[in-house]
């Protein structure tokens, strides 16, 4: 998503042109090129798919709906296998139209992983709840702190469900760093983005470039990396500026930028 | 600053005519009209002024600033005393610019919640520690949550420093339940505000008028007045679409609003 410019045959070129030897995918542009068409490019490149982003959105109350997002989950779980990663990252969802009720919506996040989770194992599939920042609570995520993505993670095997770290999400909570070590091998995904202000309308396109925020992203992935993690770490940033620049530049960048302030 | 499009004089005979016995105030405005004459042309009206908002922004790390900063909350007491209310909202400030350190800028907080405490004390003024949400996180607020306002506020005995609860800050924290219950006879202000989305760009006006979101107005009035509170409830709206409209329908509105979500 960093540069969704890039089509998918340009992204692997660029990659490789980046001396990154993974990528994470999301699934709207893997179904447009195609699943197994989009497998097999990655693998020709010698890419690796890091994480597929993202089932969830599992907190509708309407048996329908909730019928047909398990059913969407289960595709994402099929998608995820095609492309060779063993990690799923999942958004909860937001409160159903007109919904108050926070509690109940978590709750109903947790009767789907019990559905999910298992048909995930057999696929080879790790499940990670992602926390979205409180600002996202209402519209997108009711899943907003690493320690409720604990809770709910928790109720299952750590090879089923874990969580997904995203800096952006997590760096406000003066608890992260202690759900940190809590979460251990639960830690299935590590992403990274910065903070900066002021937030743009709808408030879903202002991740910032590594380095022009408020986080501190070495500080970070310390943490990450003292609670076991040893896995790939993504960036993932939505802003309409970098979208707006030539894709390979912004992966440059992005790798100059990491090695700047991330190692 | 529901109503910021009424002058001082206009919103007294509003809060007359809609039956309004207390109003909060902000400094700006009382200050744009001499804070005496504010104080006596609310205590004429028989108005009395629940709280003053607000002081704080202490997290400057630069000296020179943070004189600056003590000096003008100490002014924000000398108003809050003048107006005849006995809470003065604190508001901590964001990180310094190109600041990190979250901790560092609460712990700076706190220093300067010792200075100012006695100071409030002697002229019969508790200090209110507001959480903002935490997407004001990095430019505006470094305590996001109750938990972190009452780690602050129990420093100091609890009529030198408490904490203002407002909905639209707390609402998505599973936490702060538990925390209105611990925060008991600290709570020193309680404010309604609606979570609507979309957020509009720089998100600070976006607060929707009662019951056109995601919050239970009513649950949490109970969780307060469950803690012990007894005192006044603001409804604190920042809202560019409320503020184009003419102040007093708001005004009758936000009471109607008020006596359908929230009693």
């Amino acid at each position: 998503m960093t540069v969704r410019q890039l089509s998918l045959p340009e992204l692997v070129a660029a990659c490789a042109e980046s001396g990154i030897g993974k990528v994470g995918l999301w699934r709207a542009p893997v179904q447009a090129y195609g699943v197994r068409e989009a497998a097999a490019l990655v693998r020709a490149a010698g890419l690796a798919v890091s994480t597929l982003c993202r089932g969830g959105f599992l907190t509708a109350a309407d048996p329908g709906e909730r019928a047909a997002a398990l059913a969407d989950n289960r595709r994402a779980v099929d998608e995820a296998a095609a492309l060779g990663t063993d990690t799923l990252v999942l958004v909860s969802g937001g409160l159903p139209a007109g919904g108050r009720d926070l509690g109940a919506a978590r709750d109903r996040v947790a009767d789907a992983l019990a559905e999910l989770a298992p048909y995930a194992e057999t696929h080879g599939v790790r499940l990670a709840v992602e926390p979205l920042h409180p600002m996202f609570a209402a519209d997108r995520c009711v899943v907003s702190t690493l320690a409720q993505a604990l809770d709910l993670a928790e109720r299952f095997p750590a090879h089923q469900v874990g969580v997904a770290v995203d800096t952006y999400h997590v760096w406000w909570d003066d608890r992260a760093p202690a759900q940190i070590a809590r979460a251990g091998g639960r830690i299935h995904a590590f992403q990274l983005a910065d903070w900066t202000t002021p937030l743009p309308a709808g408030v879903l396109d202002g991740r910032g470039q590594l380095g022009d925020g408020a986080i501190d992203m070495r500080e970070w992935r310390g943490r990450v990396e003292a609670a076991g993690y040893t896995g790939p770490i993504e960036v993932e940033l939505f802003n309409e500026e970098l979208w707006a620049r030539d894709g390979r530049e912004v992966l440059r960048e992005t790798v100059a930028r990491y090695l700047e302030h991330a190692v």
